[in-house]
């Protein structure tokens, strides 16, 4: 249980580049970095316009003399000070996170960066490369990870309990995109442009989260092939697709497939995860994430609820209100910085942490989907 | 609103060849046909084993004379007979469906035959033919077309409700054969043999029904090229099927996933639709078959219940009692026997009627799947 | 599980007063009984309107001479016959229930009867002696306690799995009544009326049904002391009801309350029955029958699906189709009247057959609530 | 949207008394009110036992010297600081509000005090009066009224959406305390005990909540007249209640019923309110709160969810994140903390703030409860 103690006795110096006012996910990280004070924000360069970024970050009580207005410029003024920051978050378009996260590891800082962590594995090899010769952690902001029943999920598989895993579904498809808002919308429009969101759209955009998810609970499968159709409904989006189907096959003999979408007209998020067993399912679904289903064959299905005592210890390392309360995205995401602290000051943990090889992951998975796709939808073989 | 008026003020001489004790679709068959004495049941050759055939028929209450030990002493029989039956169902393993479908043309009667038709093309096309020259009707027993919101389904495309369709995932995936239960279930064990389930196991024992949902729904799609990964996840089954999962692309770039399985461990039915078109979305589930959800995009998801006066006029028609009240599967079956008897009867139908060219489009569904798969899971052209 | 076979080998002769071309329950009463032929409708009074009485009577095949335009003439003519009925349904307004059903049994019939039995407990109390005294079984139409998970809920609550009964809490509230209806509907006119409805509207003609569960479920319950308000939504109903809240205190010490609406606008049907132990609950919900919620306190909540093996032997018995498919409304019907049947001819039973004391019981719980309701809603003892 | 700015540029000075580790709530407030800096937690005495409240008060982060024993000392000596605390929480056990919350206003503290606010009308409306005469703003820590669906309920409401309302329905029914539990659990201990609890158990502690909710969302309502039978099913309890069921009219001639119990084994929170009215009926519950159902009748009903642009402006406003992701608890109670520094820095507030006229208006419902029990049970006139 989580009662506000903090990792280490104090508050970690964090800075962010990105998330700047308006921004979609920029609140999130500093609302889960700041719980429970375990990061305090000192530094910022939130905004590709530099001024609206200074602005936004004296409004969020930064010494206005941190608020910088671009972060090559923090990073250089930060790294001069006996108080700069540990670690920082990047939370800007897809294009920039290689150069920032490069750029913040040789100024020896941690990193926190928004997936995908880069455009592709060579890339990405790099990070990984520098982030050990510079022996620094490298967190990968896969927030669905942070709910405690994903935690359940994993032990639940790990205990047997499914049997041997056959079938794995996943899907994160919801509807908002289903006509042309990127018109309107400015963090719509560098999702659907290449030189701004990478080689994909949905893929890396929703697809690289439910991925994580599966490799957090089946952390024993690897994909063997793997075979990818992807489509643009909305026409002018092409290349980049908005819909997407991927098949799997894992060498164990178990197949996956994921649908993945922003065309899903009508839905929500329908983020979904189903493992198949040879004795029993699980499935999990991000709108009601308190929630997970574990359906044995032969028995009625059970609806298991967070901070209940019949969970396993791992999921119950993290609650922070009594079961029947429901937690949420806020709360997930929080978890996930706590874990990310207890990675940078090395203290031991437990949990599922989405390092840098989880960030390389999902860009390798992106990299054979595409590859597949582009090929006209074929089988090929996971490298 | 039906309220037990006969289909042409008398009930048809009807008879069935299998559905014996102990079968798992008989006694559905025979609740829905004499329901409101539309069919009355007067022959029977229902089991593989004459002497118990007989005995159960005439539990049922036929004439002693006319419980048959085999299909074809009845053919015969009943041919010579002036009360002679007029229509005969076919509820017996795969395997026998063409040979038995077809002497039952050839003797002139009227053919509700199950599904799948028969194993191949060109044997479907063999028994149109047939059907055609003799004049006479083959309806094929996909049972929960007849649930009224199916037609709500259809209806609200039609309309133009949903945009133009992009997306369908349909699903069958059961988990009642997660182990080899075939050792102590006839019923599953001749499932798995090929020489009595034909090419496939759940593509055709479970996959044809969605199939078949998807085409009375999205009667203007045609597939252009599909892709089919098999599974035997229990060993002893191959080379049959327990689990599958299909790509298709449709001519108008719409695209769709089916995923057909007895393993799914934990599930019951799990046979699902969804239907994504570029306006919003709808979802029916087989196992709460009273509620179909509606979603446009931008609006909240609504819930559509069977009776309702919102709903088309084609998903009222058949409603047995006031809305609120959940009609089930013998009401659904009940229906399709009801719109069998208007085809045989020539009387006028607004509703779907899946006939023989039904049964053969899931044959040729079944064959181009078993096409893809037995090749690798690659894509062929559909023919 | 039911294939159809007959009970006792024979069809029962059966005639109908009521459930006209038209009306509401009539095609229910007829779907259910003639299922598997086990009673076979040879005679009717269908309608208030004799003509089209004998009109419908013919169209659903009957022998022209024994579609009768009153069933005065029905019974004193079908007694005259060999084959005369042996048993009758009344599915008339409540009104005329005690009369015809006093009729029925002064011509030796057994009789099936619509709720609420009649208007009083005296009536009933009459209706009872004549029926022990003409040695005549009569049941009464509560169509809910057909469903296979009402006799799971019963088991469970037997084998103490739920520890010692707390409080119990059920509903039936619809909302087709939040206006005057009734000025287009002559089905809701006459259910508003006190000369035809009795001394209640929602309290008999829906609340009596989930109290006739909460009887099934937990038969060592009794009444001790009762409180009912009850609110005439819309005016012009008064003195009628159209919404009533009942609290009971049973011997036990257990508590019930009950919501009984036909204003709750919006809702379906929303019968509803969910009872609590010192262990743990049940639920159960009319709209999806087919599944049962139980809750063990400190365990998952686990949802029951009809036809599964875990269940217990009582709620099998009447199994029509394996697990998965849903059964609806006409099933549960139809395993009433099979009931009937038994207790007609004196098979053995082992399932709850809804009898003249469950008619009786019904109409004292209306009694008492009205008597409660008209001083103003007070505690009154249960008599 | 909240992005994270501050209520008036700067954090508000703010103690704590309670919330001591391992308390239920302590660190529910804490986590709301430091959200986005809005309060900083700079004083406390957070335990009965002064030094273990003092230790965790430092490992929270607070000035040694500022977390006190004990919260007179900490009203004085914080009283004597410029920068003394300029509101301070009340997590304690009910028992000591009145007390504590006195203090605190004598020493001209703004207070944010824990339900119920304490034991009669009488000392409610001293505490109003001193609130009143000192020009402090004391918020009662109602948190499910932070939920932004709460505010979109009370705006269809509003906007006539159901029409004129009938029937209310609310119920927190959890199932936790199925056993002597208390036996093990201090902070069940004090909750059973009259001393500590005050006059009632689950209907202070429960009901209040979802009866303020009703009050947010049914502002134009006036109970008249009410009726409350209470049970303590764990016999030792006694004489507090661990189930209640309350009657309640309104002057419009609208009624209620609320179920509130610790005993509904088997369920999580099972807090849900149902309002119907002439026209349509809303539903909301606790445990997924990002939903509201809206049901009109005669058209299918509809699944409202957070953030979306359907809703009406006041259920938008404080939203965190876009629609789809699920807000919890944590951030509900967040929002009510920002209502609260709205209301303490007299800033305009357009929501749902619950005063101390929200406090007193629940100590009243539970005091008219209690009388009623108390007499067996009967009609007591609302006063
Ligand atoms: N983990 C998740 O659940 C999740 C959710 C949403 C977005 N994301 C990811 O977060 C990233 C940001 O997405 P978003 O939706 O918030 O985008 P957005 O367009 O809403 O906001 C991007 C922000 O970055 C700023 N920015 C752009 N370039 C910058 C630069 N060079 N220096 C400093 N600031 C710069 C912009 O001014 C803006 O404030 C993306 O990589 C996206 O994939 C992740
Ligand atoms: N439409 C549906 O929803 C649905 C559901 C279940 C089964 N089915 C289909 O129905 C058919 C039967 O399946 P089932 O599950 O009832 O099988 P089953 O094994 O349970 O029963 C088969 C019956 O056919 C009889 N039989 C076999 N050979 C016969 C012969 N030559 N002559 C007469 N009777 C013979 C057997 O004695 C037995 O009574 C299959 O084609 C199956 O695919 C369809
Ligand atoms: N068990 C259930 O679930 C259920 C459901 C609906 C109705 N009911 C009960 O069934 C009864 C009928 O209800 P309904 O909704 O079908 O009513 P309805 O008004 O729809 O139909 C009543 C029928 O009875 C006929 N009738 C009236 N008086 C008659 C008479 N003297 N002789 C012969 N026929 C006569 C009418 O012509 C009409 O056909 C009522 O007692 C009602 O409470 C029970
Ligand atoms: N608003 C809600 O949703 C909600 C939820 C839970 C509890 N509550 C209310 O919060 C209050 C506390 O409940 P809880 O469940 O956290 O209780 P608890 O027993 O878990 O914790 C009470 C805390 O108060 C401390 N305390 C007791 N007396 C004190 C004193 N005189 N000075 C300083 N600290 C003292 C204890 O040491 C402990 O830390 C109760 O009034 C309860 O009704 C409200």
């Amino acid at each position: 249980m989580i009662v506000g103690d903090r990792v280490g006795g104090r508050s970690l110096r964090w800075g962010m580049v990105g998330g700047g006012r308006g921004s979609q996910i920029g609140y999130v990280h500093r609302s889960a970095a700041t719980r429970d004070g375990i990061f305090a924000l000192v530094a910022g360069a939130l905004d590709v316009d530099g001024e609206r970024g200074r602005a936004f970050g004296i409004a969020l009580g930064m010494d206005p003399s941190r608020s910088y207005p671009d972060y090559k410029v923090m990073f250089t003024a930060e790294a001069g000070r006996e108080d700069g920051i540990e670690v920082v978050s990047i939370a800007t378009p897809n294009n920039t996170h290689f150069v920032i996260c490069k750029a913040a590891l040789e100024h020896d800082l941690h990193v926190i960066c928004e997936k995908p962590l880069c455009f592709t594995v060579a890339e990405a090899e790099e990070l990984a490369g520098l982030a050990k010769s510079r022996q620094r952690t490298v967190g990968v902001a896969y927030g669905y990870s942070g709910y405690q029943m994903i935690e359940e999920a994993r032990a639940l598989v790990a205990a047997g309990e499914l049997g041997d895993i056959r079938v794995v579904n996943f899907q994160f498809s919801h509807g908002f995109h289903n006509t042309a808002v990127e018109q309107e919308s400015p963090s719509t429009r560098w999702r659907v442009t290449p030189e701004f969101a990478g080689p994909s759209y949905v893929l890396g955009d929703l697809g690289t989260h439910p991925f994580y998810l599966s490799e957090v609970i089946l952390p024993h499968l690897r994909i063997k092939r793997l075979l990818c159709t992807r489509q643009s409904f909305v026409g002018s989006r092409a290349p980049l697709e908005d819909n997407a189907t991927v098949l799997m096959e894992y060498e164990s003999g178990a197949v996956a497939t994921a649908w993945i979408s922003a065309v899903n007209a009508g839905a929500m998020h329908s983020q979904k995860i189903r493992v198949v067993g040879s004795r029993g399912s699980l499935e999990w679904w991000d709108e009601h994430p308190n929630q997970l289903s574990l359906e044995i064959q032969g028995q009625p299905p059970r609806l298991l609820d967070r901070g209940m005592p019949y969970l396993h210890g791992t999921a119950l390392e993290e609650d922070r209100i009594g079961a029947g309360h429901p937690e949420g995205l806020f709360d997930a995401w929080a978890n996930l910085y706590r874990r990310f602290a207890l990675a940078i000051t090395g203290s031991s943990q437990t949990l599922t942490f989405p390092g840098i090889e989880a960030g390389l992951e999902g860009v390798r998975w992106v990299e054979n989907c595409v590859r597949s796709a582009d090929q006209g939808g074929v089988w090929v073989d996971y490298r």
